[in-house]
């Protein structure tokens, strides 16, 4: 598998698969590793991935489906490393890479039609003034440049069958607003687990479940999620995502 | 300090305020105790507890402000508990105790002139079909026969300077609505903590503090509170605020 500039392979032991990596234009972290694990996918989950990135989530929910999983990536460059990340793990005749603003997902992949959405978008809104360069890769992979956490709700509750599920990371101080528009687009969130860097910190990283169609209320808070021990390693829940 | 039926006095030695509790009308309960402890009052807040019940949380707090404290109480016979436990901690000239529905509350307390809001309310929703006894002191306290998470945001909203903030307990099954139904009145939520009966479970309870006309937004969520450790006893935290 030919790299390209400063690509290298990373390999995600619990699961086998490598991905391309690229720490100038976009390298997958921890929060890609939580949320695939936080996605219930089964050998009949037909899935989308949104807001793809190099393929990473995507690429770890494919072994436990025996259905078609379809990445969708805004940047050509990031669609490429997918794609290349795809043929690597020989994967292709199961995992397709469409380039293209998820704006747009509903022209290649049928709506009501997807047992599970993941996404684990831009997590930073732009307000007037912030500064930031929007023409780099990892510029438009943190910030809310081009696309947006309604559009993400919006095409992820067409997408989704009656009573399918979207799996997203995002950030908690945009707990509130999440939740909302979720709702606003009949996603009902069902199940929240918030990921905290270690014991006595607040949390950096939120997972959420949200059934489309599902009834409003009754959302569980699963047990907090903490990476790091008081010994400065990953704690075991985490070691094992990982490592084994 | 006359006693009536079941009652008896119950102290929270880290408060040292001691309180009049009835089994079979209403007991505080370890709620009363995290919200109090939440809650951020210094000498200068002028607080008002709605759905006080016995009192529990008004008193807990009245110790650390000079300021008057008002406790908002529906029914008859808590009011009269509270009133009592307020004597009993000779706090009668800094503490009073309305008996009134919490919907009229600004008739009491006026408008824009309040540091803090406490609430421990109601925390079910009444369905139809919902087997409960409306007339019960009990039921009146868990479900929302007489009023509603709307109306204490509503009034909470109105009763508090811009900048004052409500601090509230609630079940974190309802936490969508709860964080809407707050920004609904202006109120933002600022801090969150879910409380977890150990290491592993789900959250049950849920402290909310919201700022009156506060940034949307930008919401923090406080390390997980465990109530109980492996060893079946409370943990740390909760040991100092119940028995040092």
């Amino acid at each position: 598998m030919p790299l390209k500039d400063d690509e290298r392979i990373d390999q995600l032991h619990s699961s086998g698969i490598k991905i391309i990596q690229s720490p100038s234009v976009f390298a997958f972290s921890l929060d890609a590793v939580l949320l695939a694990n936080f996605a219930e996918v089964n050998r009949k989950s037909r899935v989308v991935d949104l807001a793809a990135g190099n393929g990473a989530v995507g690429l770890f929910v494919a072994r436990r489906t025996e259905q078609q999983v379809t990445l969708v990536e805004l940047q050509p460059r990031l669609a490429d490393m997918a794609e290349r990340s795809v043929a690597l793990n020989g994967l292709e005749d199961r995992v397709d890479v469409v380039n293209a603003d998820l704006a747009d997902t509903w022209d290649y992949v049928a709506k009501d039609s997807v047992d599970v959405v993941t996404c684990n978008p831009p997590y930073f809104k732009v307000r007037p003034g912030d500064v930031q360069n929007p023409n780099t890769a990892l510029a438009l992979a943190r910030h809310e440049l081009r696309t947006n956490f309604d559009t993400v709700a919006r095409i992820s509750a067409g997408l989704l069958k009656t009573g399918g599920k979207a799996f997203i990371v995002h950030r908690p101080d945009r707990l509130e607003e999440l939740l909302h528009t979720l709702s606003a687009h009949q996603l009902a969130p069902k199940r929240i687990r918030f990921v905290y860097p270690k014991a006595g910190k607040e949390a950096n990283m939120v997972l959420i479940e949200a059934r489309r169609s599902g009834r409003e209320g009754g959302v569980r808070i699963l047990p907090p999620l903490l990476v790091y021990g008081p010994d400065g390693e990953y704690t075991d829940e985490v070691a094992r995502l990982i490592h084994d």
